[in-house]
């Protein structure tokens, strides 16, 4: 089997939902040479999660954000991890909710994604910082 | 390592969560063969999804159909993406929420699920049309 | 490639969100001799769910279950899946909206989580009774 697994360091968003598809495959070269395989993308954090959904239209983008914003508000009162800010323990629902990982089919030396399909980085803090994503592209031998 | 990697189209399926388990092992012939491995199963669109889960009772597929429809409502005022219709934004936002993959233990040439456990499309969209899967097996070697 | 897998019973837990990171490694010693792999965390089980999310702060946790109860409360109109008791159709919902299994990234012999990363058992019924999970580790040849 053919196996590659690296770290990639995403500079700082701001919060709501952000296109990373070409940034992630970008830093895996093995991937041009992978003829059949699956790639992982992997987020290191606790308040913000990867999805996979419309790339074309950056409306979806925004929707996404304000109804993950209606679904998981800010300030409620059953709300007890406060401390590190009202869009702390929102951040971390969210995060639940859509996950911190993604397996992706690689075919041919690229992506075998739907004609709609993108990879998101749903940063949920206001102010996230750095992001850290393991990458893991694995296979078959050619 | 064996590897296997195909498409399979599904026809269309009307709104709301259908049982597809049988319809997905079916098209994996080689599976029957695997003594251990991991099946993935991939939705190469944006407005369906896959889940897994109650198998046994037709109820449980309607109620999530009708919950989602309350966590995810249509004509929002929030909603900005509105020109393909009003099912259209709250099925991106569905499929964000499951999840556009799944991966299935395998076990002595069948998968390995839970007694209730059964796989599900979510076909978020009134008119969803034919729906397209990437199926990829792999295990050790016998 | 490497490849184990094996089942892990896991003794009954109350409804809430408890940490398992422990456990689930403690499950596979084949871990400390794993230079680089992915391990797959999978609850066979349609009324439980695992996460990735926030170790240090039980504050999280509970807040978390709390706002699962406020997305899918129990007694709604809408429910005709209701002969197994209040919390057994909520159970499903939130099941499918967290998901069944993770992979986790592994290198040098543990998991390569980030900082704040802990594994999460989602109980969602009253009395849940043991949980089944299997686990799939797998990487290639050191």
């Amino acid at each position: 089997m053919h196996w590659t697994q690296r770290t990639l360091t995403l500079d700082p968003h701001p919060r709501g939902v952000h296109l990373i598809t070409d940034t992630v495959t970008g830093a895996v070269p093995e991937l041009e040479a992978c003829s059949q395989g699956m790639l992982h993308v992997f987020i290191q954090h606790t308040s913000a999660s990867l999805a996979l959904n419309e790339a074309a239209s950056p409306d979806v983008r925004g929707d996404l954000e304000r109804h993950l914003n209606k679904m998981v508000p800010e300030e409620q009162p059953h709300y007890q991890h406060t401390l590190e800010g009202p869009d702390d323990m929102p951040a971390h629902i969210k995060a639940v909710l859509i996950g911190p990982g993604l397996w992706l089919p690689v075919q041919d030396g690229a992506l075998a994604l739907g004609t709609w399909q993108g990879l998101y980085l749903c940063e949920h803090r206001n102010q996230g910082g750095p992001r850290t994503l393991m990458l893991t592209l694995m296979g078959p031998d050619a």
